[in-house]
Order: C-alpha cells, then sequence, then structure tokens
C-alpha cells in the first residue's frame, strides 16, 4: 500500500472540519472549484497538469493510526474530528478539465461536489499537485511550440526538491518535451530517459583524448560528447578524429550558443560529420529557445527553467467553495466579495467554442447550467471521479496527446512568446443570482 | 526501510559510472564540491539548508533490486555497471558547512571525498536538496530579519509539490519561521503548526454571524477570525461582539494590509479588545513585511514567495570536480575553462573571519590547506560523513540555532533589503597550481 497523503494538508482544514461538526453544517452539500483567477504575465493560456498525480494522491489520502495518533498527540482537532477522520473516504463526484487541457482565466479547472469535510479536506493537496505541475507543464508547451518539432529534454532534476523534478519530468513530458534525465520518471511514468557525461567525466582522465576515447568506447558511437570543457574547436576535432562520421553527437553547454552552434556545425560538416547532432544546453528558456530557432541546432537541454516554471513557479490557481447547500436543502451559489479576490459564485460548466474549422475561439462559462454545444465546440469538464472512484485515466502518455490536440486548436496567437492577451477571451454566460 | 533514493538521479551519472569503469578511471580518488558562484540579483547571503536531509537521503541511497530491475530493463547501462551499483554504498568522507550556516559566492558548502564513481552519482540528489530547501532558507532568513521578532507563519503547502511543501516548511523554520500550516512538516520534522479557518467556512453557514459563532464555540475564544469575507470593519464588530475582548486574532487577507491594519487596530482597540492579534496574509514577501513593520500588525503568515524561494527557486549551486588522483598517484586540482562557467580547482578550506568583538568580516578560502585562524575566526567546514557513517545533526532544530547564531554575526548591511554586493567579501588564499 502506498504511503498516506492524509498530513499532506494544512492545519486548518482539518480544525474547518473540527468546527463544521460541531456546527451540524459538516455534511452540506458543497460544490469546490479550482481554478487561476488570471494567467502569469506574459502568458497566453495555462496547460492543465497534475490531475493525474491528484487523483492517485486522492486514493492514498486515509488517516490511519499513524495520522491519527499524530494528530491525537498534538491535540490538533478534538475526538470527534478524529473518529470522522479515520472513516474518512471520498465519496463525492469531481469534474475536471482532461490533464494536458489548455486554459485560461476564470477555467473551471476542476469541480468538487461532495458533502463541505469531504471536499475541503482535499484543498491543500490537490492545489499543491495541480499548482506545481501545471506551472512546470506551463512553461514546457512555450518551450516545445517554439522549438517547432527539435526535440527538447527535460534535465533539470537538480535545480528544484528531489520529488519535485520526479513530478517536473512528467509535466514536461507532458507538454512535449521529448525525454528527461531523471531516472525515477522513467521508472514511475514510463517516460524515456536520456543522459550523456558532465565535465567531470573529461576533467577525471588525464586529457580529453583519453576521456572521449573511453566514453565512446563504452557507450558507442552515437553517443553525445562534451565539448566545451576546456576549446571547442580543439574539442569538436578531436571527437570526429575518435569517432568518425558516424559520432552521435556534441554538447555546447557554454559560451555564446547561436554563434558556436553555426561555428560547430560547419567544423563537423567541413570534417564529414553531417549527421553528428548539436545538443545546446545552459540555462535555456522559452526565449533562449525562440532566438536558438534561427541556429543549427538539434536538441536542447533545458533545466533550471523548465522545472522552476520560467519565472512562474507556482501556477495562481485557487479552490473556492461556490455553491452549497441552504436550510432549506436547496443549492446556492455563494461568493466572497473580498477586495481584489471576489470570485464567481455558482457551479460552473465549460466549453470551448470553435470554429467550423476547428479553431478554438472562445472559453464559454455557463453558471449552474452547461452552455449550448453549436455544433463545433468541445465540451471541458469530463467525470474524474463518481461516487469516490476514480474514473479517468491517470497516465502522463493520455494527458500528453491531449495537449497535443488541445494545444493544436488554439490561434496562432496563443503561441507568441510577447506579452499579450489570453489566447481565448473568457465568456460568463450568466451570473449567479 | 525507507524507500531507496538512488534513481532520484540523472540518467548520465550512471552512464558516466559505466564509462569510468570500463576505462579503469572509476576508483581514483576525487573531491567534488557543491558551491554558488553567485548569489541571486539583490541578494547579500544564503543560507545553507537541506544537508540534514541530503544526509537522511544518503543512507537510503541503495541500489535494490527494483531499482537494478529498471536499470537492467531500459538497457541504461551495463551489466558490470548493474553489479557495481548494486554492491554500492559510500565508504568516502564529506565535509561540509554545518545546516543553518550563512554562505557567499564560492562557499565550499559541502566536501565529498571519494572515489570518482561514489561520488559523481551522489551530484543530482544532493543538488536537489540543496538547491531547493537553500532557496526557501535563503529567502525565509531574509523574511524572519526584516520582522524584527514578529512571528513569521510559513503556509504555503498549496503553493508548491506536495513533497517540497514539507521540505520548504523545514527550511522556512530552520530561517527563523514561528511554525508552519503542514501537517506533515509538523510529524515529521517536529515543527509546530497553526490554522484557523478559510473564507470557505464563513461561506458555508448561512451568515458571518454563525461561521464565527460556530468557530469560537468550537475552536475557543483564542481563535483567530477570517474577517475580509464580506465587509472588515462590520467583521470586526461582530467578532468582539461575539468573543469579548478575549479574542485571540483576526486575520487580513485582502486590500491595503497596512492601512487596514491600522484601522482595525482602532476598533479594537475601541471595543476594548486591546489583546487581540492583527495577523496579516495575502501574497506577503520579504519587501512587503518590510513596509509592514510601520503597521501594527502581530503576525505575517507568507505562503507563495517562501516556498518559491521569493523570486529565486533554486540557489544555484553546483557539483563539481575539483582535485582528482593523477597517474601518478597524486592528487591534482582540476578545472574546466568554460566560457563564463570557470571554476577553481583544488580541494577548498573555509573560515569566516571575526573581529575581536564577533563581526563577521571576509570568508577566507584555502586552496589544498587550512587558512590561519587568527584568534576569533570560526573555521566552517565541519564533519558530515565519516568512512561512509553520517557523524552531524540531521534535524532541524539544530540547524535553526545554528543559522540563529551565524546570521546575528553578520554585518548590518547583510539585512538590507536593498540591492548590493555580498555581506562579506570572498577571498582566496591562493590559487591552486
Amino acid at each position: 500500500m502506498s504511503p498516506s497523503t492524509a498530513l499532506l494538508t494544512d492545519h486548518y482544514e482539518l480544525t474547518m472540519i473540527q468546527a463544521a461538526l460541531a456546527s451540524g453544517h459538516a455534511d452540506r452539500r458543497c460544490v469546490f472549484e479550482a481554478f487561476a483567477r488570471r494567467l502569469p504575465d506574459g502568458r497566453r493560456y495555462g496547460v492543465v497538469a497534475g490531475t493525474g498525480r491528484a487523483l492517485e494522491a486522492l486514493r492514498d489520502f486515509r488517516f490511519g493510526e499513524e495520522e491519527i495518533a499524530f494528530l491525537a498527540e498534538h491535540e490538533v482537532v478534538d475526538r470527534p474530528t478524529l473518529d470522522w477522520l479515520a472513516d474518512y473516504r471520498f465519496t463525492g463526484d469531481i469534474w475536471g478539465y482532461a490533464e494536458g487541457e489548455v486554459y485560461v482565466p476564470g477555467s473551471p479547472l476542476l469541480v468538487v461536489e461532495s458533502t463541505f469535510a469531504e471536499g475541503v479536506v482535499l484543498e491543500t493537496l490537490f492545489l499543491s499537485i495541480l499548482n506545481h505541475d501545471s506551472a512546470v507543464a506551463s512553461a514546457a508547451s512555450r518551450m516545445t511550440a517554439v522549438a517547432h518539432g527539435r526535440p527538447c529534454i527535460e534535465m533539470g532534476s537538480r535545480r528544484t526538491h528531489e520529488e519535485s523534478a520526479v513530478a517536473a519530468a512528467r509535466a514536461a513530458y507532458l507538454a512535449g518535451f521529448a525525454s528527461t534525465s531523471n531516472l525515477e520518471a522513467g521508472r514511475r511514468h514510463g517516460i524515456p530517459t536520456m543522459g550523456t557525461a558532465a565535465h567531470s567525466y573529461t576533467l577525471l582522465h588525464d586529457d580529453e583524448r583519453q576521456a572521449f576515447a573511453t566514453q565512446l568506447q563504452s557507450l558507442g558511437l552515437s553517443t553525445t560528447l562534451l565539448v566545451d570543457t576546456y576549446d571547442v574547436t580543439g574539442a569538436v576535432e578531436l571527437a570526429v578524429e575518435l569517432a568518425g562520421a558516424r559520432l552521435g553527437g556534441v554538447r555546447l553547454d557554454s559560451g555564446d550558443l547561436v554563434n558556436q552552434a553555426f561555428e560547430v556545425r560547419a567544423q563537423l560538416d567541413s570534417l564529414g560529420a553531417t549527421g553528428t547532432r548539436i545538443v545546446v544546453t545552459s540555462d535555456l528558456d522559452e526565449h533562449a529557445i525562440a532566438a536558438l530557432h534561427a541556429a543549427p541546432v538539434d536538441a536542447y537541454g533545458v533545466g533550471t527553467k523548465v522545472v522552476t516554471g520560467s519565472g512562474h513557479p507556482a501556477a495562481g490557481m485557487v479552490y473556492k467553495l461556490v455553491s452549497r447547500e441552504n436550510g432549506a436543502g436547496q443549492m446556492e451559489g455563494v461568493a466572497k466579495a473580498s477586495k481584489d479576490k471576489a470570485s464567481v459564485g455558482g457551479r460552473k460548466y465549460a466549453l470551448r467554442r470553435r470554429s467550423a474549422a476547428g479553431l478554438a475561439t472562445e472559453e464559454i462559462i455557463g453558471i449552474q447550467e452547461q452552455p449550448a454545444d453549436d455544433g463545433d465546440d468541445r465540451t471541458l469538464l469530463v467525470p474524474l471521479v463518481e461516487r469516490g472512484e476514480v474514473v479517468a485515466p491517470t497516465d502522463v502518455h493520455t494527458a500528453r496527446a491531449h495537449h497535443e490536440r488541445a494545444r493544436a486548436e488554439l490561434p496562432q496567437s496563443a503561441l507568441r512568446m510577447s506579452h499579450g492577451e489570453p489566447a481565448l477571451p473568457t465568456t460568463y454566460l450568466d451570473d449567479w443570482s
């Protein structure tokens, strides 16, 4: 059995349950929704990621003996609440945007229908997963878009928490990255892994010739040699001397990558190594990748910037109570009125309006009812959990295929790197009442 | 037994071992060092965090049957390498800055002495942990410094990966935060947890009066009521009406916090609730906290900005081979010459130069030898692992105490929020040769 995820939770979720149990309101039927009020500055769209991981975490969300013992010892909540938690199973329904879907401000990414107590306790864990994974996928999608088919390799594990690294590899792959350096992501999620050598391998040996020769001998001619430890031109010449024209690739990790790529390509070609690939790494982000498109580069290795969301490490999603049962047993929309943070009450439904040619044009959000499909549209909320049972796929491969399709529907403007409006305007069909 | 950490590693660490085993250089004695080439823009110092977690991860760094089976199935490395990995135990020595120590550019934060293969395979995991935890602690330390004794509460779990959240709570506590909202951080690391209620609790009820009354009844008068769901002035009046002057606190989560804090303080005082605390939350960072010092605020709840390193989610540490055995069996310094990324070869030793009054003045780094202590200085590298055995404390409480002492030694300029030079100049005593 997997370890419990139940304590990956904020203290106040449990004290709210205690107070609601005491007040007799814990069982009121409620709708919680996760959404982003805005996109990070400069972004045209976001990518929903982490849904599959969230559903797996839901399966493991159990307060077992150890969790209850901790809560009791530290008097986090009272005995009736501990008893309630010990029996906790989510029995409600969850809808959401399919993992890999594109979103804009206000898109109802997750809709949780359950009692108050069953739904509120999932807030922290669901947001942790969605905010992290969507931040990475949203950045990664821009990178793969501007890479225009050249493979992007995720290699940022060392720049983020060791478990975030596995999730980041998953989110980047979802958004079109070709592979990852992270072995656990390979094992856990079936993502292709790759890697060659670091500067330390060259420095270990008495000289670069010995390092290259032993790497080629052990890993084969298809390996990629790192050529910037000492002098790039000398290293490229040595690499082809040792490997011949069948050398798999060379990696550049420093300096002016655009100019060096041209020089190295010319040198490789002049040495007959026309099939040898040039891989570049070194603090790449979507802007650097876009600039490198002009250069003869074959693959991009991306580290820090993809795993940290390229300047936006959290997607800014919130999880809000939007509707609940009233004293008369009827559902009614609710929303806070806090300055700058007001939200739209009422259960949401969402439709991606598309032209007859299949081009996405608008995000239509219905309040309390499903907007009418005019024939070419796409319903965005799909069932994820029915009466507590996960009913949607949780694997990254399905999400990756979905993202490719969803992004292909977007207008060209969505893929621009310049600042601008969201790719799709958000239209609310009705105010809640 | 804890799960293995061995696959939280980059693919190329293992292929380098394969090539080094084949070349006969895998057993060369080596020194790897972790350090930061520079501090994030605007920072005067960094805080070493994650050392204890890294040492615990080292204990669990074992290639068991499942790990070997994955590597074999996916042909990551060859059979001799799999056999070597299956027997892997780190048997070398590690020194490092004590967890919680302050650092500047070039500070040798971790010094790993072992064979090449034993040391290189730890690169990714050690950097993941140190880069993440130090990024959080470095941001958190600035926040607690400008809070001038007012408690800071870490509540950013929902803005970062669910496991990063636990590590972030630990790093923030190390750097002087008073508590966390994250329950798992409470269980795993013994950090005080706290929390009260969200807007959803108020919205669940028919009106704010019912919400406040039930919260007070269940959680007691010492609880903190969230007063910005509808109208702050009305909510404060209601809160004191229901709880009386013994109300523990009110929380403001939106709007202009400085002005509101003054208004709410005046209102509370006029109602006789002079002991009721004002807690503010809402996208706080070190600059907002500094600005709020002028206002009558009693505690700061910090979320996104602390768990994501306040603009710098990775500390930028690297792990470099700086010295290795040569063909004659003697150790020699090595360093790459890559543009913009050149490093200083040779095993480092570090001393914090202090005045007679105990004020830190300089980071002295000796190459291949320990700098001489002039009587008031402090040696920075302490033994962490001896012949494979962890010999240093790994708990956060020791690190927290160490950080408090180390920060107190820094000159006043270190705590300025404005951009500027590192708090201590880094002086290399000698070039390696």
